[in-house]
């Protein structure tokens, strides 16, 4: 990538919120220097329903100098016509289709060094499966693109950054896939993702399992992982008591959190409000981040959906991209 | 009881920040109408240690009228001469055995009518075991002295309120221990309290298990004892993704929410901060609430410990007893 190159940003799931919160972005100049890959009439009936009458300027190239007070849509050849037709807010093969055609067209590009990063409007899960896609999301469609590089979700907001052992599976589960590998692997990946160094480890049980008492997985797995990573020349610290190490963090001690489990690392970052929170993929050959929330089919189209939370992720791709690698 | 019957407060371990912190609360006017339950020479050693130089006042009835601007100690009999010379911050027999008296004692005279509740200073663990009291904490010995009622924790601020259907058991036994009857109990037992009548109750698995896809103790589990709940009259709802239901709980939805596990509710509670943190104890004929930390021998007899807990702790007992029952 050049440095000039745009931030990407794809529109998500036509008839979901994604649209209309890429256009407030673009609207309130939270976008500036970014590019829309996605449909052309599907963003300008975005930006209609945000009441914002600034033209959408469809890109021929992401090479093309961009506009001023506009929407820049880059489309990827394989939308169909009519995506702007659909009805918001209802799973559509075609809506899905689309989606998935605009993040792997996205990411695609910025790969090939077209465009600095991803960051990506929600998708559908149902609608992906509708339109015959098998990813049940992004992070496992752009792995696969990838080439099947091992990631790992950052979740962040401006006081808190946890990076997730486990994310989605049963409780029960997410504890037999608590291993050695996956926590030194966890924070191998969060260590090169330059977003901090100095490294705070939850443990997965009660007070980190109260020297046995509690369960053992520290002893026998979370400690030992540190250890090797401190090896690697990884600041990496703890088993610390899951209840108390987010507030740690918060107060500065720890630039980062990894957290055994999605919970854990969830419900602190979610604490003060979703608005803010940020996903950010780690472990990928190029920046992606997206918003922490879903396609919100049942306000879609009304021109209420917030989009602070895709405005931070902007922001938090902006500063990706700084960081010297 | 009767509503001028004073709060009892025990001095906790008294080698550990107890003492202090008692003594910090009466000078800050924080524990006006309370006596506290413990060792004269014990608090007037406290007393000196924060550069309190008003005199501890031993009273020989919780009867007796209440002095003013002092310290006033109600002492068991059963406690050895020379506590108040043993070194501070180390495991000791006869620390730990007088601390669990001064609980007993003062948990007697709650039930007893001749206090309104009961508001305890940290105990020691090991101290307790040497002293060879068979108790691992406040909760177990009260939960006996009660006659073996089923009680819960509750952990609180000033933003939130959280009931823990497991508490301090390895997350793996904490699963199995997520019970349709253990749920039950503990929605029962906060609503009884008083502490709020809208309950949120959390889920176990992320997502709440989206469906059954991760998990399904909250189709086949939790989703059943909150429909048996609300079968009783009790104004529970969810079972919600655990993420985001304690800010959604801050955010006034709810007033009170069931975490299935210490750590989903801990971690929220405790993420601000945990000076302000308070553990009331529920399911108990008293009310009974203590700081939400530990004796801290490596700070204890300095005068630097931080009373902010203990004195919420008094703040909610006074709240406690004047919800109608």
């Amino acid at each position: 990538m050049t440095p000039t190159s745009p931030i990407l940003i794809t529109m998500g799931d036509p008839v979901g919120i994604g649209p209309e919160i890429v256009a407030q972005a673009f609207r309130d100049g939270a976008a500036d220097g970014c590019v829309v890959v996605g449909d052309a009439a599907v963003m300008a009936r975005a930006a209609a329903v945000i009441g914002w009458a600034a033209p959408v300027q469809p890109m021929s190239s992401l090479h093309d100098a961009l506009p001023q007070a506009a929407l820049p849509v880059w489309q990827p050849r394989a939308l169909p016509e009519g995506l702007a037709t659909l009805p918001w807010g209802q799973v559509q093969a075609a809506a899905g289709r689309a989606a998935a055609d605009s993040v792997s067209t996205a990411a695609r590009a910025v790969m090939g060094g077209e465009g600095s990063a991803l960051v990506t409007a929600p998708l559908n899960k149902a609608a992906l499966a509708a339109g015959g896609v098998d990813f049940p999301g992004h992070t496992e469609m752009l792995q696969t693109l990838a080439g099947g590089v091992p990631v790992r979700m950052m979740l962040a907001n401006e006081e808190l950054r946890v990076v997730l052992v486990t994310i989605h599976q049963s409780l029960r589960s997410a504890i037999d896939a608590v291993t050695f590998d996956a926590v030194l692997q966890t924070l191998r990946i969060a260590h090169a993702s330059g977003h901090g160094r100095r490294i705070a480890v939850a443990g997965l049980n009660p007070h980190a399992g109260e020297g046995g008492l509690f369960g053992d997985e520290e002893q026998r797995i979370i400690g030992p992982a540190i250890a090797a990573a401190r090896d690697e020349g990884i600041d990496a610290h703890g088993p610390f008591a899951p209840d108390t190490v987010f507030m740690r963090a918060r107060r500065g001690e720890f630039e980062l959190v990894v957290a055994m489990t999605h919970d854990h690392g969830l419900i602190p970052v979610k604490y003060l409000g979703v608005e803010q929170g940020v996903n950010v993929t780690l472990g990928l050959p190029f920046v992606r981040t997206s918003p922490d929330h879903g396609t919100a089919f049942d306000i879609a189209g009304q021109g209420v959906a917030d989009a602070s939370s895709l405005k931070a992720a902007i922001r938090w791709a902006r500063r990706a991209i700084a960081i010297p690698r």
